[in-house]
């Protein structure tokens, strides 16, 4: 398949369709569309990077939208490192990450949704979710400090929560980055033995993995309750770094093309206006 | 002088020395060591971002310090510009800026500190104020609704507040991006006929071109005033864009290699560790 044609199926093949099973077993974390790890492949990659770039200050002057990306998967499926690839040459001021670790006892006392709310981006910014609401479906169920019950009743409420911001104009884009368990084994090994990127692991994240199954099960869950129509799951394939970097950004930028982003007019005639 | 040496020069010659007089009316606006806008310029000016990038991978890492950078300067002084040019490139993970505008009806029920610390970087991050706790002691002055006991006492205020910064670990820079009148007159001109730019301009902007001199001495007095060793001033050349962008990069890179910023060791043993 030519790599504009393969560009073009992205959006379509990686949504969860709203209703469906997600199905991520049946979903291979190594799809590449027969595309190699090529110059025109990265040359695709940074096209995008660009063309998202003027279309990120187009959004900032409209004003109309907020972009919203949340980014789950698990240890090493690569959340920083699309945060990196897709956003480094952004102008920083129209960007706000946020990274949502372990809640803090002030947290804890809110609603789960309380923290993720006051991150969410205002109209004119890109607002990037490193982790979400949904790992108050995911790691806590995995680990059974909520049951199934409370695990449905959560999913119906980040779905109306979600079904607000859209209405408000939010436009959410939710990414699982999906690796195998074998790719996983090899990032973590690496990591290990990179004294630029040990310092920030801890055992017990290595001791999760013996919990894969039950977390590929509580995605699988998340994801087919939680793919709606105003806020889609896509399930990137992960296992190769360079095609999840080219999918999403892809997937991005030809949403944002049918946005009509304009730069308003003045609130004056540029024509009799002097500088004196 | 050599661009190498002249950047060697860049933060003793642009420091407002503290207990002294800014004279920013004797600091010229297009001061540029002679250098020319050459690809020479433009790639140490790269090789300064390349360099940023790196050092805030290991400042994400290091934790110890956070990093504020504050920019002010008149209507079209550059802020915007220094932003993209300085951070653009940088992880936008570890940045976080904060535009700071008219405050709002909820702020101003605070004292004027408030919204500002609340917007301070966490160590690890670089944060960068778009306008700052200084617009207090400098529109509010000029337009006389704070009178100068009232703008004297803040000038200590600030002084306090930053030093706490400062003995907490944040690096504070803040840049004064000094433009001459007829270069923000020519800058003005250009953004009034330029669709993608004159969007977000006022006509009150442009009529506060006729309190340009007021608002030079209260820059003036506030430069002056909160000049301190924990948290110096700058006033940065700026009538030339490429300058402003080399001067402030130099500066930032210089001042963060000396933190001796390194990556923690591993809280195990790496030698010890298999992923299974």
């Amino acid at each position: 398949m030519s790599l504009s044609k393969a560009c073009k199926r992205f959006a379509d093949k990686f949504i969860i369709p709203p209703g469906d099973h997600a199905a991520i077993h049946k979903r291979s974390p190594a799809e590449t569309f027969g595309l190699d790890d090529s110059p025109e492949v990265h040359a695709r990659h940074a096209a995008n990077i660009k063309r998202l770039a003027e279309l990120q200050a187009v959004l900032y002057a409209d004003k109309r939208y907020a972009i919203l990306i949340v980014l789950q998967g698990m240890d090493a499926a690569g959340k920083d490192g699309t945060i990196h690839h897709l956003l480094t040459g952004i102008n920083p001021q129209g960007v706000r990450v946020a990274t949502f670790k372990k809640p803090t006892e002030a947290e804890l006392r809110h609603d789960y949704l309380w923290r993720i709310h006051a991150q969410c981006p205002e109209r004119g910014m890109i607002g990037v979710f490193n982790r979400s609401q949904y790992e108050d479906v995911l790691v806590v169920r995995v680990h059974d400090q909520i049951d199934k019950a409370t695990c449905q009743r959560r999913y119906k409420q980040i779905n109306h929560f979600e079904r607000t911001l859209a209405e408000n104009n939010t436009i959410v884009f939710k990414f699982f980055l999906h690796v195998s368990r074998d790719e996983q084994r090899r990032r973590l090994e690496a990591r290990v033995r990179d004294p630029k990127r040990n310092w920030k692991m801890e055992l017990g994240d290595l001791a999760e993995r013996k919990l894969w199954n039950k977390y590929q099960k509580a995605y699988e869950h998340a994801l087919t309750a939680c793919s709606t129509p105003e806020a889609p799951w896509y399930a990137i394939p992960a296992d190769q770094k360079w095609f999840r970097n080219l999918a999403i950004s892809q997937i991005v930028v030809d949403r944002l093309e049918t946005l009509n982003l304009k730069y308003p007019a003045a609130n004056f005639d540029p024509k009799k206006v002097h500088v004196v």
